[in-house]
């Protein structure tokens, strides 16, 4: 193998540059893809619920994403506690929907290289380190 | 909206635990697809130019993969330079397995939600935050 001449790799070609960071940190992915499914927005201790995210936790990233303007808060004070409704922007939903394209293609890559690895170790000029 | 009851929602419904954070990770999920491709493995040097990584952060990536033994790391001393070939392990390549499998489910629920978001503001009690 260390012959045989390998073929120049595409630059950049599993970079995934189009996975916005700010969508792609595992709770705020499933913070923007619950409120896309609800585009009436959901109260703070819906989304608490929904991805399993401690206030502390939500916050942190309700934050950031309010900050990308990827999401708004509402706020509403009537009986009892006030209540924080967030819901996704315009903005929020044209980036996920991206975000979702270039997940789209790191299924296909993943999946059209799902042939078994081979037994063979590399070489007997190889060591594994 | 305040009056009308809103569902329960369905506990961790959006937390997708199936998304491994070892492989999650931009970088990683890079790292892991393309090894994913190339069964018989890449060179450090070429994983580098498809991930477009530095020296610096493809080895602390390579690191964690090891650590987690989704990878093994060969090296073979011949003419010229040391050179590092980096392959999938079988543990790895189920991992990935099962991490796209996750990536799907995320993938249908932003699909399965984008319909655009209704004009209208929450309502007159609420107030922009």
């Amino acid at each position: 193998m260390s012959k045989k001449k390998r073929e120049t790799p595409s630059n950049g070609r599993y970079a995934y540059e189009g996975l916005e960071r700010v969508i792609h940190e595992k709770a705020r992915l499933g913070i923007v893809t619950s409120l896309a499914a609800h585009p009436d927005g959901l109260l703070f201790s819906q989304l608490k619920e929904m991805c399993s995210l401690t206030d502390g936790n939500l916050n942190r990233h309700l934050q950031v994403l309010t900050e990308a303007e990827f999401i708004e808060i509402w706020k509403h004070q009537g009986e009892g506690r006030p209540q924080t409704l967030c819901r996704l922007t315009t903005l929020g939903r044209k980036k996920l929907t991206e975000y979702v394209a270039e997940l789209e293609k790191v299924v296909r890559d993943a999946l059209s290289a799902s042939e078994p690895l081979p037994k063979r170790k590399p070489g007997d000029e190889w060591s594994l380190a």
